[in-house]
């Protein structure tokens, strides 16, 4: 089963340009069918993986020995071997079988693979692999959220995991921040404490009165709009921190004031997709925050035949995820909503 | 002994306002005469200091007890009662006597106090106290310098300051840039290892060539002035950060680009004064590293009475600082030069 990120549907749209002719889908979850001659996967912690196991695929597969790879960023890898799972050519060294919208992914050498426990089912182990993965690493290059007052810009699927997550590791207040009124709903099941309509011009205010009166202390902007990118930067406290994660397709720039960083002291950091440690503390974290209700992030499930109505209704409904599965036909994956 | 600082200079040009009247002056040494009854003063490793001590005072006096003072910002202290020397109007809480430029300086309680060692003459002991102390909270929330290749925006007191610490400590390249070639020549002599003229528009490209084709693991913004402050973001590698430190008065905004931010991973921190220890640190750095000649950096001593002499001869002139003494006539401080 693959689940549409965000980014897949900004390419179905035309808003970013991938290579192509291309299979998309890098948020999937599959069986390990065969292993090649002489091969023995491991996970990040070194634990064998076997056929038939139920695994989820870090984005990146990468050479653990270039530069980038050295320092800890292996999703930048400069090998020619790098392989970007749904964002390769079809006639790359990697062939057709790249993207998790497909019938068979052939994973490629230096993959981070993990063994998905069995109580996630298959929709929810699927956002682990870009999503949950990406908010882990978010966490990780935050130096985490325990005890702080955390603002989440954009309640879509990152942001709600964001928020999640945030409560599940014991921030002391969490906004979240969308022009939806219906993802704000959303938000408050997940763990935000407070919520804003990003819209809204009173909600800056609002913000820093919500979180102690001097802003909070970590911003994080998942949605990538220029506006809330501005207003996430804006909202931190002097010493104050900003992750942005959320900006992966071109569009205007945002007016930094270096005095403003100067003087408040702020960190800006910007976080582009995960590593496999990142995607094996995601999956954990989905095994243990079993008080969320994740089913309703992911409401139907496409089959892959119709992946054409699954990015349509991704683009009219805009639901948290939508999921594409090998067989079966249109479901609700959550019959309750 | 005082040196103006650049942000002396700036408020004395008008291109910053502080509250007046006022007695500016935040750079400076000078001998403790007497202690307030009952006082004890301590440096920041707890050592006693005594009448007769010749030491540096930190910029600002904090609380240690607010909320900034306890996140590690005591230059951000929230107390009433903090003192930010050269920088308090005459009729505040403190009184007359906040500022370097003066006779007598009263030591606010909560000021950070280090003994200069007796190497270290009054004009370059003096520099520690801003231009030192921010160098050395420079590269501490930078992570250290060992190793890195490093580009250094600005070749004034802090640059050159920057430079010889990053030789010091074992920086791989350390690229200074700057408009005016005189000081480049400096910086030369100052532990960089290439210098490149930041208005020449081939620049950014030789400064990636320079540092192996990627960008620098480290980019230090000590000029202010706002395209250095973009060429700095633009000249780091994918994972690489920037501070910003130069940009202390009102000026332009500086466009940024969220999706580069993103995608390459950047860090962008801003850093404001220094912390006691910073201030600690710097002075043990002045007096290890020898190697560099220091003298060069304060070329004239004004005495007090011709301190407007001497603030016209630092904006004519821009020599990295200037000193004003208690005593004595117009000396210069290196008569080799």
């Amino acid at each position: 089963m693959a689940t549409l990120c965000g980014s897949d549907l900004k390419t179905y749209l035309g808003q970013r340009i991938e290579p192509t002719p291309t299979v998309l889908g890098h948020e999937f979850v599959g069986v390990l069918e065969t292993l090649g001659p002489g091969t023995s996967p491991r996970d990040p912690q070194g634990r064998l993986l076997a056929p038939g196991d139920r695994v989820v695929v870090a984005t990146v597969a990468s050479c653990g020995l270039c530069f980038q790879c050295v320092r800890g960023l292996p999703q930048k890898c400069e090998s020619t071997g790098k392989c970007k799972y749904g964002h390769e050519p079809i006639d790359g060294p990697h062939g057709l079988w790249t993207g998790g919208l497909a019938d068979v992914v052939l994973v490629a050498p230096g993959s981070g693979l993990v063994k998905v426990p069995d109580t996630l089912p298959d929709p929810i182990a699927s956002t682990a692999s870009c999503a949950g993965a990406t908010v882990a690493g978010t966490l990780r290059v935050s130096g985490g959220v325990k005890g702080k007052r955390v603002a989440v810009f954009g309640a879509g699927m990152l942001g709600l995991t964001a928020c999640a997550w945030a409560r599940w590791a014991g921030a002391l207040d969490i906004v979240a921040l969308d022009p939806l009124s219906e993802r704000l709903e959303t938000a408050a099941r997940f763990g935000a404490t407070a919520t804003l309509r990003a819209d809204d011009p009173e909600s800056p205010a609002r913000l820093v009165h919500l979180t102690g009166g001097r802003g909070v202390d970590l911003a994080l902007e998942l949605s990538g709009h220029p506006q809330a990118v501005a207003r996430a930067i804006a909202s931190v406290r002097t010493g104050g921190q900003v992750v942005l994660i959320g900006s992966v397709a071109p569009g205007p720039t945002v007016a930094l004031d270096p005095e403003t960083v100067v003087r408040r002291c702020l960190t800006i950091r910007g976080l582009h997709n995960s590593t496999p440690r990142d995607l094996l503390h995601a999956t954990r974290f989905l095994k243990a925050a079993t008080m969320f209700p994740w089913a309703e992030l992911v409401p139907r499930v496409y089959p892959l035949e119709e992946v054409e109505e699954a990015f349509q209704h991704a683009r009219d409904h805009r639901p948290p995820r939508v999921a594409v599965a090998l067989t079966g036909s249109v479901a609700q994956a959550n019959p309750a909503r």
